[in-house]
Formats: C-alpha cells, structure tokens, sequence
C-alpha cells in the first residue's frame, strides 16, 4: 500500500490506514459473502448481524453507535454537536455485488474513526452511517427516506418484500421493533458525503480515478402501449392490416432518431421491456407495448424529451394505420444536483489525490444522497466500476481505486469539518 | 332460397339443391359444435363419427363410400373409371370455425350426388372428397398428403399431437387400423377442385361474393436474432452500449420500408414474435428476437425480399453499434400456381354465377390443393369470410355466398366433366 500513503500530504489532519479500510471492507463482505458477491438483503439475519458488527467497530473507533428501527446504524463522533455525516447503504440487491453500498458505509468508517485518531481541531465532527434498504426490499431507500422523515406510516404499515413479509414483521424479527424511530437527529447534521462505485463504465473506460458527482439524474418512464387487430398473417392483405407491433417498432424507430437529436452527453433513453400479443410468426400482432425509460440531470431536456414522445405519437397516430396509440406515465423522479460548494470541496480533493485522473459526473442511478440533498449541502464521489458491471457478482473495483477515493473523501471531509 | 335458384341455367345438367347443401352443412357441424363454433379435431371421436356419416351420405347419393387409413373419406361415382375429384378436408382446428375445410366437403358431396342425379353423359366421373388432419394435429396436410404419397413410413411414425398422443395409436383408436393406405388411387382423378372460404378480408372488404384462385402463396421466415449486453439504464452513456433490442428496432424498421418499396398487390409480410432479454425497463437489453415471415405467389419476389433482409441485415452489421446479428430460415414453402385451364374454367363460372362481382387472387394461406397441384390439374374457387375471421367461433359466410359458389363450381365440375 506504499504508493497510496503518498497521497497523505504532510499538512493533512485525517490519515486514513488503507490495511485497515480494505480489511474492514472484506470483514463486512463476510456477512454473506456467496462466491465472488454478496447476499445481504436488508432486514435478513445476515444484515442484522453485518449492522450489530459495524455498531461495534464505530464504538471501537471511539464513536457512539445508535441504530434505529429501520437498520440504520450511526457512528457519532462524541465531541462535537453538530457533524458531517459519511456513508452509504449496507444492504445488498438479491444477488448483489461486495461494494454497492458497503464500499461507502467502510469509508465513512475508516474517515470518522481517523478522524478520532487525529483529534484535530474542527467546527464539525464526523459522523458515519449506514443507511438500510437501499436496495428497495420493502422499499426504494427506505432507511434514508426514515430518516428525513419522507416515509409515511401508511407506506411502513404497507411495506412487504416479494415473498409476502411484512416490513414490521421484519422490523420484529430483527429486534429493532423497540428501539426509536430515528438513529440521529437531522438538525446534528451540517452536511452528507457518499463515496460509492460508480455502477458504470464511464469512469473505467476512459481510465478514470475518481468521478463527482455534479447531479443525480432525474428519470422518467413510460409504457407506450398500441392496439390493432389480430389477423392471418397468410390471408390478410397489408393496406387491410392494423399490425399493433410493426406500429410500435415505427414508434420506437422514429422515436430514437429524435431523442439522439435532442440529446446531451448525459441523458440516456432505453426501451427495455416489449410486449407482443398474440406473439406468434403467423398471425398479424394484435397488441404490442414497450416501456421508454429516460433518465438524466437537465430536468428542461427531461421535458424536451417527454414532449418529443407525444410528439411523436401523435405523428403515428396520424399516419394511416388503424391503430389506437397510448402512453401512461410509470415514473417520474426530479433531478437531484448536489450542492456547489460540495462538488468544489470534493473536486479539489480528487485533483490532489488523483491529479488530472477525475472527472465530474452526474449519477445515473439513484443514491440515497438524493433523499439527503433535500435536508443540507450533499455531495457524492465515485470510484470506477470494472467493466462497469453492478448488481452483479461480477461486480469489482481496484483496491488501489478503492484506496484513492477514501484518501480524497479524508481531504474533503477534513476541509469541510474545519471550514 | 329462390334467388339462388336464378343462378341455374336452363342448359345445366347438375342442378345442386341449396337447400339440402345447407342442411347438411348444418348436420355435420353438429359433430363437434361448440358455441358458434367446432371443435373436431383430426381422428377424434367425433371426427371418425363424422366421416362415418358422410360415407352413409355419399352410398345415399349413389356414390361409393371408401375411408382409408388416415380417415380420408372418398365418395366414388360408379359409372365411370376416371373423374374430377372435388372437396376439402373435414377436421377443425382446436377452436375451429364451422366452415373452415367443412364448406368444401359438402359442397363436394352437393356436386357430386347432383351429378348422379342429373345422370348426363360425361367423359370424367365426379367424385367427392373429406380429407383428415389439414390443421396438423399429427402433421401439416397429413391426408392430403398422404394420397399423393407424400407422407413418408417415418413421418407417419413419428407423428404424435401436442398431447404426445401419437398418429398410429390414433388410427388404432378410430379402428382405421386395418384400411387400406389409399382409399383411390390418385391415376383416378383427372383434375381437383377444391372449394374453400378466403380465411381472409379481401372479398368481404370490396363486397364481392367469389374469388378465383390463381396460387396458393409461398411462404418464408426467419428468425432473425441480435445479440448485445445487459447494462444498467441509468448509468450506461449511449456511446457505450449495445442494445440488442434498439438494433432489432432500427433493422425491423428498414425492413418494413425496403419491403414495401419492393411489393406487388399480393406479397404480404409479418413480423409477428418479439422476444427481448432480460426485458425489464430498467436493463439495457442483452438480446432480442424477431420472426420475419413473408408470403406470396410470385417465387422471384420471395428471392428479392430474402436478398433484401439479408442486405438490411449487412447495413445494421456495419452500423457503428457492436450487437452480432444472425438470420435462421424457418420456413420455406414454394408457391403452388393453380391449373391455367381450371382457372379459365372457374372464372367462367364465377362470372355466370356472380357478375362482376367476383375476382382472381392468392390464396394467402395453405390449402390441400398445394399437393394435390403437383399431380394433377387443380383448382380453388373463395367464398368471402365474413370480416375475415377465421380459426375463430366468430368465423362465418353469408349463405347465400356459400350457395353461389356451390352454383359456381357445379358449373365448372359440368365443363370439366364433359370436356
């Protein structure tokens, strides 16, 4: 690890140990390590006792552990009143990779408890946190959203996985039914960084270090759906057809066309679920539907492109086959930005800990930082995902990159606390 | 029924009685009847019921009765060592409609057993015919086939149904056993006409009452497969995917364009079975599949739209986007071109029937006559498919069109008969 001791400048307060980090990281993929991936769904017996383990490695680190009833573990640095909180989610998807989430909950482990270690002079403490349930098994970031209070009773009283299980079942047979509702105040809290991988190959493919997080996209997504008439595929002249696929596929043609002229280098559109009925060779298709996913950090383009769909809809629904055209909105999440003074901070510690080797990024997928956002200035960093392979067993990223990320989260987390 | 009475002309010699036309129509649709529709699948019991009625019909009408081992029923004109051979087949699809091969068998039969009636001098006799298993419970145009020694010892070993109920046990079963494997010898049948409904919208749609067959269709398929990445939709750049499912967009898309550059009246084409993986909105899509299917009369425009699939194939290749993509043939049926003088003959007929109200056209779907064309002269004559629904309890055929093409092709089995 020599060459990544490099990166602590000798004027720096918080001096991370990469051992330690990578050997705490591993440590946690070991609640539920399967082969090369991780199975740690939130709630699960393993995340219960992944989060009773990081409880007491912050209470080794000399910070105050609080766990809530939702999973959400916090570490509080016990001198100051007001903290800068790092971390991310310790659940993993069902069949999850070993750094979505715990890469970040490690960080924010390793910063607060070098932070302890240094006990440098500083306005704001740093607390860490691991949030629960990220990866949406009763809930889309359930703990996050518990703690900014955006989670009704209503939807905790509704909240079951898959399987049927109730999240208050869950909640029981995790003993966490009795204890309080929130870990940790929000008003504690000055400011929210989240180291995390980046999920995709942007950073990996240009031979990038670190990315900043500048926004996370807003997505929006749309079932366009198309009903004809079902017919012989022998017998059934073509100007007597009302063919619903072959209108979808003119749809969705004309539809990429246009949407590849209106875009920047950030949105990105997929049409990633179709339906065909009665989908057989032989008979002319009676109904066909497909979802259009766009998703990107200019809400005015995210408009533009909504627009352009009815646009071309209406097109279609001009031209002079007999088939009724529709589209419904599935979902729609603004775009979150991070805050400017952040994405400064952060910037100027990827430039030092990776000179020229950075750049700045919106987030294609959602974090919870987006929740965190609405409540103090957030900011994110990434660290290359190999092949940009996530939600995967595949899933990796370079030890060394793993390492570099921590070092420049230390350098922003120890400007932001002093400043 | 006065009105279709008109269409005899004084010098006729086979007067067909609508009313006993009808009537038997209605007798054996009730083997099966099921709603508006028929359920009587090749070789079931109420098929072998059926085709023992209809041999008791045609010994009524002084024709002779012969079954062979497949359930083909012949109703043989006594008097005479060569004839004119007319019908259709007898069984239904799994859901059939009442008229679908039905039509042809008793108009045959009307024909037929008015033409004993009539008792005239003639060169050919006129026999009748009920083929078994058109629709494939076994094997595509099983009796038909298997008359004009198409149907190989292995095929006819290995036929089994969708329920693994296999031919031969079938046979077993109806006590067709010990038949023998032809009942007439095809060096006795001089010509076949063959009366069917269109199965399609086209005589229905420009409000005309016959249609003359000129071919029955060429059909091919392809499947047509592209192969890409799965990738998360949020955080894959545009530049960096491949999307299996937007390459098999844009190919689908081309195709349907150059393809209605190329056509003539009668070619039609379907893509009608979609599949993508994994198919979930929120994943760029790893694989797709699309059938191409295209049917027509003309051989040389079936070669030009398979040139041309092969061409728009080669363009998507050399598209920017790295997605394999591969062309299987599925299928490939040559067209059957009607007799030259059996079209002149039931075009004449046509016209005397239905003035100006009739027309020439492709039979679109598949029909006995396919085979028995390679053998002997043979013709089809359409009556209209209401809406064009057919495989379907709503299939049906105003009556007074089913007894105009009974008139029609009386008249064209009495100028081949005497010819």
């Amino acid at each position: 690890m020599t060459a990544s001791i490099s990166h602590n400048a000798s004027n720096q307060a918080i001096r991370i140990n990469p051992d330690r980090l990578i050997a705490d990281l591993h440590a946690l993929r070991g609640f539920g390590a399967t082969g090369t991936g991780v199975v740690r769904r939130a709630l699960s017996d393993m995340d219960v006792r992944a989060r009773a383990w990081l409880a007491r490695r912050y209470a080794d680190a000399g910070l105050i552990p609080t766990t809530d009833r939702f999973g959400n573990v916090f570490g509080a640095d016990p001198a100051h009143p007001r903290a800068l909180l790092i971390g991310s989610h310790g659940d993993t998807q069902p069949r999850g990779g070993w750094l979505d989430g715990a890469m970040g909950v490690i960080v924010g482990l390793e910063i607060a408890r070098a932070a302890q270690e240094a006990g440098f002079d500083r306005r704001l403490g740093i607390d860490a946190v691991c949030w629960s349930d990220e990866e949406a098994r009763f809930d889309h970031f359930l703990g996050s959203r518990a703690y900014c209070g955006l989670l009704s009773d209503a939807e905790i009283d509704a909240a079951m996985d898959e399987d049927g299980v109730r999240l208050i079942d869950a909640i029981a047979e995790a003993q966490y039914a009795d204890l309080p509702l929130r870990g940790a105040e929000p008003s504690r809290h000055a400011a929210y960084l989240e180291p995390h991988i980046e999920q995709g190959p942007v950073l990996d493919s240009a031979g990038l270090q670190l990315g900043v997080v500048t926004a996370i996209v807003g997505a929006r997504e749309f079932l366009v759906s198309f009903a004809g008439e079902a017919n012989h595929a022998g017998t059934t002249p073509m100007a007597l057809r009302r063919d619903a696929a072959l209108v979808m596929i003119r749809f969705a043609a004309k539809l990429d066309e246009r949407f590849a002229a209106l875009a920047d280098e950030a949105i990105v559109w997929t049409m990633g679920r179709i339906a065909v009925e009665p989908n057989a060779p032989s008979i002319v298709p009676a109904a066909a539907a497909i979802t259009v996913q766009f998703r990107g950090p200019d809400q005015a383009l995210l408009d533009r492109f909504q627009a352009e769909l009815t646009h071309v809809l209406d097109e279609i629904r001009r031209s002079a086959v007999p088939v009724t055209c529709s589209s419904r909105l599935i979902l729609d999440y603004r775009p979150t930005p991070m805050d400017e003074a952040m994405i400064e901070i952060v910037a100027r510690a990827a430039e030092r800990v990776a000179p020229g080797r950075w750049r700045s990024m919106p987030s294609g997928a959602g974090h919870d930082a987006q929740f965190l956002a609405q409540y103090m200035p957030a900011g994110m960093l990434f660290v290359p995902s190999i092949g940009g392979v996530s939600h995967s067993f595949d899933e990796d990223t370079a030890e060394r990159d793993i390492i570099a990320g921590c070092h420049a989260l230390a350098l922003a987390a120890e400007e932001i606390a002093m400043s």
